[in-house]
């Protein structure tokens, strides 16, 4: 994260900020809340990710001297006071955060994240905190179909050459271990956030080679008992029973494209023929949830998939209507709720809370209490100080399943899921109204 | 660039540099291309992007002693020699580069990046640079289309928050920037890469006032001239009108949701009224070039689109079918052609160049030559070191401009483009004939 800085984010953020501190308002305590305002498309859940990546973006957030330079000479600050730059100098947040733990299950319209700051530090963050929580929700929730439809087998995370840059592949590896994968080919994801890594050669290795045979051997005097031979180069027939006549024990094939389940059954039938009877077989190439669980029902004798595009670019979901917005904000000193009533997109006033039951959620004001249900946000910062421990990922990804397992099996299903119902609270639509009633009353001051 | 490092790669690059170390082969010449096997789903042409970053990899590739001490643990190195861990301690890439510059248009089947190094060298990049060179490449391209489709209006950046993490965001503003777009609302991006930045408030700031008239007051107050109001809060006339109330001279509003069309007319009516025929209208929310497109043609009165999702993850083609594949190897002291030849992924051998004719393009071998065609191939790297200064961005994107209009506008058509025809050299297509029946030789004396 050495690299990231104030100036990772929308412009707006910093004009806006410089606009609270010109009018005296930085300091005003503010409420913001990043929801799910549409759930991705085809889901009717998603998996919440990417909590760690924002509590530690927000634990280093600060501004260089070069980049409290550079917006100086921007032309839209050049009536901004010399003082407001002092404090982007000074800055450091030191608010309060409440967020949704990693590897939850949440529905539309749910909120995952709740900063209280001054308004300054609340505001700045907002293009950040959207970007990497939201890409990594998708991403864990996408892994979490393909685990589902592949019913047992491993499903491993191959994406990183087709993910939105090296860094999102990093991440993305990280979203989908928690999603249920079982590992990652990304070196770096394995190294950061100990997930186990996966992975033996591609078709320049046979190609590099006299002949397969040759490329086959070599690959198994170094990998041994880890070695997965890719069989597909030339031919699958010859490839196959290239691979069973190496010496020595391997842990199994790959096939990288064709007909997957006539081709799977093709290599199982030489290996078994060979007395490979242990050796796996592993598929990758152009799969989703939808060409697993197809394989799966059919009965293919695949022991694991591999999979990268779809997975890493979320392909048929690649984006989400998640929102970060002003819930209150502090007025003739106490915080009053505030929100956003345009026609299609309004926003509710007030701190909330997820109440979990076993069959639904309740969405109400923080304050609220439901016996029998879990409150879903908890605190993990405090006057800008992490809370607790960092959770460790395995764990995260344990709970995932675990909390995976208990929404309805019909919200889990590849096509047209059922929906979770999601109610608000009689406290939450009180207060709607009546933040409500009073902007329509100074619209009407106004037109009067 | 700085925390990228060799384990920001696939597993199997580095099992498979570990394996061609112990059998000799390291050292060994081999060429390797970047190239276009499918063009992104509904596009006939792509705009090459990414290659600064590319070439900003190579140059600063290594491994750090904490990095190789992670390998080392994995069981999959536990045969490797030690010597390898050495030979990665050392590592520094030391190979040539050719590439098709920034900013050019592409069609199916081309190569746009081609490394010939020691293979070991050469085959490690292989998933970085796929990575960030295919994410920039479809993000300059989705921009090209919207910039077409926005008929000489302006198309600025907004789509951070929507980017597959916050670092996609900054790359994927650069990519949108030679595509085209006037501008981003990424403050890093418009740092590193001095590309225009735009945006003024939020929802938020107009929340954070007692009254829409006191923070449009106050928005002006800060940004004078550059100030563009987000009329859409409340109610959009009263917004508009709050608008043109303001004291001082302003850039114009935006409107961020409903009908564009609609609403563009009424708060140009409600401001030309007003006396302020100066002031511009941006539109933002959900828009694509589909959207623009129809706008436009409706002759909507908007000056100004500010895109975000559909850009930031080129939504309607996340991905594209990018290939790095092996084409030349040296075996008995010279290179030789290359290829995979298996029935649906087939590649073709040899060091490779693209001719571009006015009408059509030859792919041929790079030591061809064709009287009244442009190679694009063009070297940026030798012996491990930058070739020539690094392009300005603005440069990159000018070109962009220019070479988009040199093909023919059907190839640029929003809705089913034509195809660009692409040839390949008798001489190619000879080379890889020769290669396949060496292959097949290969195959049925293994089967004999």
């Amino acid at each position: 994260m050495g690299r990231v800085q104030g100036l990772l984010t929308d412009l707006y953020e910093l004009t806006m900020a410089a606009g609270y501190f010109q009018a005296g308002k930085a300091g005003q305590r503010a409420t913001f809340e990043l929801s799910l305002r549409r759930l991705p498309a085809h889901r009717s859940y998603v998996l919440a990710a990417g909590l760690e990546q924002a509590i530690e973006y927000l634990l280093e957030l600060k501004f260089t001297p070069e980049g409290i330079e550079y917006l100086k000479g921007l032309p839209v600050f050049s009536r901004a006071p010399a003082a407001f730059f002092d404090c982007l100098r000074e800055f450091r947040f030191t608010g309060d955060v409440w967020a949704v733990e990693e590897g939850t299950p949440l529905f539309a319209g749910e909120p995952v994240l709740r900063v209280s700051a001054p308004l300054l530090e609340a505001q700045i963050p907002e293009t950040f905190l959207l970007s990497t929580m939201t890409f990594q929700t998708l991403i864990a929730t996408k892994a979490s179909r393909m685990v589902e439809a592949a019913g047992g087998r491993g499903v491993i995370e191959f994406g990183t050459r087709r993910a939105h840059t090296p860094q999102a592949g990093t991440l993305g590896a990280r979203a989908a271990y928690i999603g249920g994968c079982i590992g990652t080919s990304n070196v770096e994801a394995g190294y950061r956030f100990h997930i186990p890594v996966f992975g033996t050669a591609a078709h320049s290795w046979t190609l590099a080679f006299d002949s397969e045979a040759e490329a086959f051997a070599r690959l198994q005097e170094l990998l041994g008992e880890n070695t997965v031979y890719l069989v597909d180069t030339y031919e699958l027939e010859t490839g196959v029973e290239n691979a069973a006549a190496v010496e020595g024990s391997f842990w199994g094939i790959r096939l990288d494209s064709g007909d997957f389940l006539a081709e799977s059954r093709v290599a199982r039938r030489i290996l078994d023929r060979a007395g490979c009877r242990q050796a796996r077989i592993m598929a990758s190439g152009d799969l989703n949830e939808h060409r697993i669980a197809e394989l799966t029902a059919a009965g293919a004798p695949i022991d694991c998939f591999g999979v990268g595009t779809e997975l890493a670019t979320s392909a048929d979901a690649p984006s989400m209507g998640s929102i970060y917005k002003l819930v209150e904000i502090e007025r003739k000193g106490r915080l009053r709720g505030a929100a956003k009533f345009s026609p299609d997109k309004s926003t509710l006033p007030g701190a909330k809370q997820i109440f979990r039951f076993r069959d639904h959620d309740v969405v109400g004001l923080a304050e609220e209490n439901f016996p029998g249900a879990t409150p879903l946000l908890v605190p993990v910062m405090h006057a800008g100080a992490r809370l607790g421990e960092r959770i460790p990922l395995g764990q995260i990804r344990q709970q995932a399943q675990r909390r995976l397992a208990e929404i309805p099996s019909a919200c889990r299903r590849l096509e047209d899921p059922a929906a979770f119902p999601v109610l608000l609270s009689e406290r939450l639509q009180a207060l709607a109204a009546e933040v409500r009633s009073a902007e329509l009353k100074t619209l009407d001051s106004k037109r009067a």
